[in-house]
C-alpha cells in the first residue's frame, strides 16, 4: 500500500490515498492559499508549485494556487486535476525524496493544520440543492400528506432540485443564528413573528463543478462526472416551522437561506474511485437523457453527531451511507443542464437530505423524531426533538479501505443563543 | 428645469435628470468600464475619474470606474452615490465648462451609445425572484386551483420569493435557446422529452442590492431603499409546460434558469424619486417588520412588444405599471433577510410578473392568453399562444416627467430556433 513520509493513522481521514484540497491561511499571517491535507498536515500548494515541482501537468504558466479560492483549478478540467495529483502523490511518498529531504523547502510547504485556518474552498457562484433521497422523499411526504401521496408524481422520473442560497455557504466552524420570521401554527388563525422553536439540521454532500457548460449546451449523463471536482459534507440547516408556513407555492426560501455549513476539505472523485458502487435499482427507468452505464455512486459511511451545552460529550445520532441515494451525482448534473442551464466553476450541487430505510439512517430531525412526536434520548438524560440553543452539530463520513480511510473530515456548527 | 449641452430629445429615455449606471466596452476595442447613458451618448466614468473630476465625493483613492463591473461602486453606499450623482449632473449641464469646452477631455469621455457594446452591469452573486403581484398571483392561481383557492394562505402575509438561478442572467440583446425537457401532457400517462411548447416571457422589475447586510443582521423595513442601487427592466423567461411537470414540492427550477434578460442601464433609485407614489392597499395590515411609513412605490409604465419572423414591425402587446405591485421592494428586502440570509453588492432582486387588473395589463402570456384558450391576435393575421422560434420580445418602461422622461431602455431577446 502506497504510504508517505508524513505520518498518517490507520483511522485518519486524510491519507496519501486521499489528498483532499482546501483553502487555508496560517495563523501566524499571510494570505489564503491552496492546500492538501495529509494526516495532521497541510500542504502548501502555492509553495510546492512556486519552488516548480508541478511542471508538465497542464497548469498554466502563472500562479493557480496563491489564489483564495480554487475555482481556477476547477476550471482546468479532469486531465489537469489528475495529473497534478499523480505529481502531489508522487512527491509525498515515503521513498521521494525531493520534499523528505530537502529541510528548508519542506518547513516552507508543510505546516500542522493546527496551525493554520480554513476557509471556504471555492466562490460559490451558484448553489443547488437536490431532493435525491427516496426514503427522506417518502418520509417527509408521509408526514405532510399521508402514505398514498407521499411521493409527488415527478419524483420517480426527475431528480426534484432547487435554487439555493450561495452567500450564506459559510465553512464549518461558523456559529448559526436562530432564524427569526414568520410561522403559522396549526391552532393560530393567523401568522405570528418570532425565533423558529423547528431548527432542524439536514444531512447532505455536496460536489464542486469543474469547467462546467454553456448556456444552452447541456451536459450529458455519460460525461457529467468530468464535471465533479470533488466532494464535501454539506448542513443543509432548516427552521422547519418558517419552511412549513412559507413553501407554497414557489418552494423553500428563508427557511434554509439563513446558513448551510460545508466541511473544508474537498476530496477528489478520483481518491472515491475504489469505493464506487451501485445506486438502488431505479423503476421506472429514467429516459434516456438520465441514462448512463456502470455503477454511478459511491459508498461513504457517515455519521452525525450532537453536543448539547449540558451534554459532556458529543453522542451519535445518525448513520448512513451516500449509496442510499436514488439519483445519482452524475443525473442530477445531467437533469440541472438540460433544459440549457449553464453551470460554472465552483457551483455547488448538494444532494438534499441522505436517509436510508431504518431509522437510524434518517438524515434529518424532522424525520429522525417523526415531526415531533418521537423525541430522541439523550446519553444525559435530556430529550431532543428540535435544536436547542449552543447544540452543536458534527458531521463526518468516511470511505473504508483495507487499512486506510478516504475521509471528509467533519463538518461542525453550533446554534448562537438568540439576543434580542 | 436642469438640461445637458448634450442634446436629449423628450422622449429620451437617458435626460440628464436619469443619468442611469451600465458597463460598456467601445466597439473599437478597450476594456470594460463604467459609464452613464446621456441622450444617445454615453459618459465614460473611467475617463471623468481619471482626469481627477469626481475627487470629494466619497469615492476610494483607487480606481473604481474602470472595473468591469458595478459591484464595488454599489458597494460604497447611498451617500457616495448621491455624492457621484451630483457632480455629474453638474458636469453635464448646459452651462458647465469643464466638459464641453475641453476638445480632448469632451472627446475621450463622452462617445456614441452606437459605438459601443453594453454588458451585464453587475457579477451578480444571488438572483432572487418575488412573486409581488397580487393580480398575477390571483390569475395564475385561478387557472390551476380555481377562483376560491386561488391565493395560497401565505400570500397576503408575505412576499412569497424565491432563488433564482443567477449564472443565466444574461444582458438585453443576448439569443434565448428554446429549452428541452420533461414535461407530462394532461392526457400522457407517463412524462416525456421534447422542446418546450409552452414557451413564455414574465413582465418584471429588478433591483440591485448596494452595501447589503451581515448574515444574521436583517436589514429593516425602514432602512431597506438605502439598499436599493438602481432599477433595471427583466424579462424571466418561463417554460410553463416544464414548470407544471417539476415545480412541486420544490418550486420551479430548470423552468426559469435556461435564461433571465435584464436590461444594461441601471437606473439610479434618486432618478425615481419625482415619481413616488403609494402602493395597493394591504389588506390585512402586514407584521410589524415588514411595516414602513410613507408612499413605498414608482409610478414606472411599462410596455411589451412582440415581433415574429413574418412581421414587419414590432407589436404592443401588454402595456401595465410598476406601481400595482402589492408587496413593495422595501417589504421583499426586510423579508429576504429578515432570517438572517445576508444580500451582498450586486445580488438582484426581482419583483416576479407585474400583472394590473385589465386584460391588456396581464405581464405574462399564460395570462394574457389564460392558459391558451384567448389567443393574442396579430396585425398580421397571425395568432400567439406561447413563443414561436424567432419571436423576439421588447420589453421598456419610463417615468413621465413634464418635458422628459426617466427611462429604462430596453430589455430584448429572441427565441433561436431549436437545432437537432
Amino acid at each position: 500500500m502506497l504510504k508517505s513520509f508524513i505520518p498518517v493513522e490507520p483511522d485518519s481521514h486524510f491519507p496519501i490515498q486521499n489528498l483532499p484540497y482546501g483553502i487555508f491561511r496560517p495563523l501566524e499571517g499571510g494570505k489564503p492559499r491552496v492546500g492538501v491535507a495529509i494526516g495532521e498536515y497541510v500542504l502548501d500548494l502555492s509553495v510546492v508549485e512556486g519552488a516548480g515541482l508541478l511542471k508538465d501537468t497542464g497548469l498554466p504558466d502563472e500562479t493557480i494556487f496563491a489564489k483564495p479560492s480554487l475555482n481556477e483549478f476547477m476550471a482546468l478540467g479532469k486531465d489537469v486535476w489528475k495529473n497534478v495529483r499523480a505529481k502531489l502523490q508522487h512527491l509525498l511518498r515515503e521513498d521521494e525524496t525531493t520534499l523528505r529531504d530537502q529541510t528548508e523547502l519542506r518547513t516552507a510547504a508543510i505546516r500542522k493544520q493546527s496551525e493554520v485556518e480554513l476557509l471556504l474552498p471555492a466562490q460559490i457562484g451558484d448553489y443547488t440543492d437536490f431532493y435525491a433521497s427516496k426514503e427522506h422523499a417518502m418520509n417527509v411526504g408521509t408526514m405532510f400528506r399521508g402514505k398514498e401521496n407521499a411521493l409527488m408524481p415527478n419524483w420517480t422520473h426527475l431528480p426534484v432540485g432547487y435554487h439555493g442560497r450561495s452567500s450564506s455557504v459559510v465553512i464549518s466552524g461558523t456559529d448559526i443564528y436562530r432564524p427569526k420570521g414568520q410561522m403559522k401554527p396549526k391552532d393560530a388563525d393567523k401568522p405570528l413573528f418570532g425565533s423558529s422553536q423547528q431548527l432542524d439540521i439536514e444531512l447532505e454532500m455536496g460536489w464542486f463543478i469543474g469547467p462546467g457548460n454553456e448556456r444552452g449546451k447541456p451536459i450529458s449523463a455519460a460525461s457529467a462526472e468530468e464535471q465533479i471536482f470533488g466532494l464535501v459534507l454539506v448542513n443543509d440547516w432548516s427552521a422547519r416551522d418558517i419552511q412549513a408556513w412559507e413553501y407554497q407555492p414557489l418552494g423553500p426560501f428563508l427557511s434554509k437561506s439563513f446558513a448551510t455549513s460545508i466541511s473544508p476539505w474537498v476530496v477528489p472523485l478520483e481518491a472515491l474511485e475504489p469505493f464506487r458502487t451501485e445506486g438502488p435499482k431505479q423503476d421506472p427507468a429514467p429516459l434516456a437523457y438520465l441514462q448512463k452505464e456502470g455503477p454511478s455512486t459511491f459508498d461513504i459511511h457517515l455519521e452525525v453527531y450532537l453536543k448539547g451545552k449540558e451534554m459532556d460529550r458529543s453522542q451519535k445520532i445518525i448513520t448512513t451511507n451516500f449509496s442510499y441515494l436514488y439519483w445519482s451525482m452524475a443525473q442530477q448534473i445531467a437533469h440541472h443542464t438540460v433544459a440549457g442551464c449553464n453551470l460554472r466553476p465552483g457551483d455547488l450541487l448538494a444532494s438534499g437530505t441522505i436517509s436510508g430505510e431504518n431509522k437510524h439512517e434518517r438524515g434529518c430531525l424532522l424525520e429522525l423524531t417523526w415531526r415531533g412526536s418521537e423525541p430522541i434520548e439523550l446519553d444525559n438524560g435530556e430529550q431532543r426533538v428540535w435544536l436547542k440553543d449552543e447544540d452543536e452539530i458534527t458531521m463526518t463520513g468516511w470511505c473504508q479501505g483495507d487499512g486506510y480511510r478516504i475521509g471528509f473530515g467533519e463538518v461542525t456548527g453550533r446554534i448562537l443563543p438568540v439576543v434580542d
